[in-house]
């Protein structure tokens, strides 16, 4: 590791020189939304450095903060990108030597209001696990032919809620739903009894595309500005008792979290890994020249109310996915559907293939089947309960330094009376 | 019929002085948007009369045009309403008697671009035909238990996309992707060949919730502005591949076309009509004290290439829905979820009893097996093919004038090579 920042970064904090993700933020309750960067505990206010003239975006005078700089591509990404690293780097005077610009372009994080970093015109989610198709065919289709025909053939997704996805650390109200536990009897009406979380990654749209203007495959990811952790919140009963004919809707539409900072594809290059063989081969327009995933270690925990820690229940990795970013990108546009910047695409529950990789309590409880006990507090879950707080992480381990994605957390709060 | 405007007005025209739908367009190419209203062959531009004084709103100085005006509420409609009916009656001199005024806030609607009237945060499309529920179930499930067990106990409804809703008058590229015609085949991938209308409405929600706040459903009447005309363009053979499980997709978001007048609720009143009686009684978070529908006329009309006119192939009524709208929006919020001004409800396909009363192709050729003979042009459809214009009206017919939708129409072109 020869990069550093003149601002002391420890080596397991997220955010090194070498990430340097994008956010939007309030450094106090009077100050309008601005982007920033982030740097150890700290918050690079673009607006400052910017006034400064050591910086210069079209995004620093848009309401929409990162919307203008995501639609500009990548060249101008990485441009930034070379700019704030070298800014930042310890053999720089500019920033370093100077203490007042210091003073009021480093914000510590700890101070700050994160908020969703870009206007989402659409949130779609994907299915791309085999694990998690598998898992939930079997627990709702039966054991054979748990993964349905199609699923092998394209990368299956819905349209989400854009306007109920929410930033990390914002409660989650229990959502009243209807439920139907039993074939013969009428559906019961209440606060849902298998509240859920989906441990999911998310890509950032950066430049978009025209409506009728398909995006090759292989171009795919240069309109993939960055990545952020997401939890598709899932309510259970109402998904299965509502899905039918026309897929999720209630059951998901009351909240998703994402993690405040965007982690950009140059920061991850690194840690890209081959993608799993597809078998059978999937169709020319999904056929891409370079198959990759990227290793990220992802893990979830659930912290009860009134406890200290939260206890680790599944480890998983964004490698698992069967379907690449760029084949569900290419395919979300193969039949012209037009892409906006700031649309997140939702990887779908990341599961791997070991029992203790599952992403989300439904395939660890096995539908509530097998209770989950949470270590250091002596309790076990079926589902989520009120007061359990679900946080995600996720990290890929370079040399002697981590690049991460901070936290994905929120509590669940009771439904309304 | 005793309220008048001394803008001539024809007994057919669509927009009298008792409808006053708004909209959003350009006067010419280098304009900016800006609201307006409909009256006879005209459009009242809301920016000059507030200019001279005479009407003010909060959504002449927003780039986003209707969506603060929206997001007032009824209170503000209302006024709103009444100001722009006196402005414009035969008995009030202000406008009427000021030619230069006259001439630069009556736009001919012919020389205008319309465009997209709110910005749309999510749309939504429910399944509220319980005919329209009936005719595709039994074509896909077969004719036992054609209805799902949950579409009488809940108005079923799917997250489609915001990004390619498009204004009537958009061509609409003919989608590609996979269809999968027979099990024991892999799948081809092509330009669909089974391009469908889907003849529908959409309301166009006011005021919007705040996460985790439901709205009563019989509060949820002051959440809806107007309704438009929709026609959710739909490719049979990607959606019948890509369904299971997670619903639509592909199928449905290469394009979205509605009509460009919002009709308010307060022009639509008096055609007010009791919705159909639910059995089994919906659960009390679904019963209402009034349940209405409208008694609107719709017609969708195919117009071929070369064609001079449309040939109607189907009428149907918005009194037909079994879900009523604010049944719709009352489900729609009950688990939390927030809806935004501008967000788009559509109703679901609407189909009647009768054969000649089906919102679609696919209901109207049973799936492609019974061709739809197109009247005085000697041909004949299963399924849509390319130059063919879908133009849907709607209307209802009052004492001596009609309140009207205008056009919803689109010609669907073909896919890129
Ligand atoms: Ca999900
Ligand atoms: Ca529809
Ligand atoms: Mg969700
Ligand atoms: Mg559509
Ligand atoms: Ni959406």
């Amino acid at each position: 590791m020869s990069l550093k920042s003149f601002i002391e970064v420890s080596p397991d904090s997220h955010f090194p020189i070498q990430n340097l993700p994008y956010g939007v933020f309030k450094p106090d309750l009077d100050s309008g939304p601005r982007p920033g960067v982030a740097i150890g505990d700290f918050v690079l206010d673009l607006s400052v450095i910017s006034l400064a003239g050591l910086f210069n975006g079209p995004f620093l005078n848009s309401s929409d903060c990162l919307a203008q700089f995501l639609a500009l591509g990548r060249p101008a990404w990485k441009e930034a990108r070379t700019t704030i690293q070298k800014l930042l780097s310890s053999t720089e005077p500019t920033l370093r030597d100077n203490a007042s610009l210091r003073e009021q372009a480093l914000v510590p994080m700890g101070k700050v209001e994160m908020l969703v970093p870009t206007a989402i015109g659409d949130y779609t989610d994907f299915f791309s696990s085999m694990h998690h198709a598998k898992n939930c065919g079997t627990i709702f289709v039966g054991p054979e032919n748990p993964i349905p025909p199609n699923w092998f053939h394209l990368p299956i997704a819905y349209h989400g809620r854009a306007s109920s996805v929410v930033i990390s650390g914002t409660d989650i109200i229990r959502p009243r739903g209807q439920g139907h536990p039993a074939p013969n009897s009428p559906p019961y009406f209440g606060p849902s009894q298998k509240m859920d979380f989906e441990l999911e990654m998310a890509a950032v749209v950066g430049l978009g595309n025209d409506l009728g203007k398909p995006i090759n495959v292989n171009d795919a990811v240069d309109h993939i500005f960055g990545l952020v952790l997401m939890n598709d919140w899932s309510a259970r009963d109402i998904q299965a008792w509502e899905y039918i004919p026309l897929g999720p809707f209630l059951g998901k539409s009351f909240g998703t979290t994402i993690s405040p900072w965007i982690v950009t594809l140059e920061a991850l290059e690194q840690f890209a890994c081959d993608a799993p063989q597809q078998d059978p081969p999937p169709l020319p327009y999904l056929a891409e020249k370079i198959s990759q995933n990227y290793d990220i270690s992802l893990e979830a925990a659930i912290k009860p109310a009134g406890q200290k820690h939260g206890s680790v229940v599944t480890k998983s990795n964004f490698k698992h996915l069967y379907w690449t970013l760029t084949q569900q990108l290419a395919h979300h546009t193969i039949n012209g559907c037009n892409l906006r910047p700031g649309d997140l695409l939702g990887t779908g529950t990341i599961s791997g293939p070991e029992p203790e990789s599952l992403g989300c309590l439904l395939e660890l409880t096995w539908n509530g089947q097998k209770p989950l006990s949470l270590s250091g507090c002596g309790s076990s879950r079926k589902f989520l309960e009120d007061g359990d707080e679900v946080i995600i992480t996720g990290y890929c381990k370079g040399d002697g330094y981590t690049i991460g994605f901070g936290t994905c957390s929120g509590k669940v709060v009771p439904s309304p009376p």
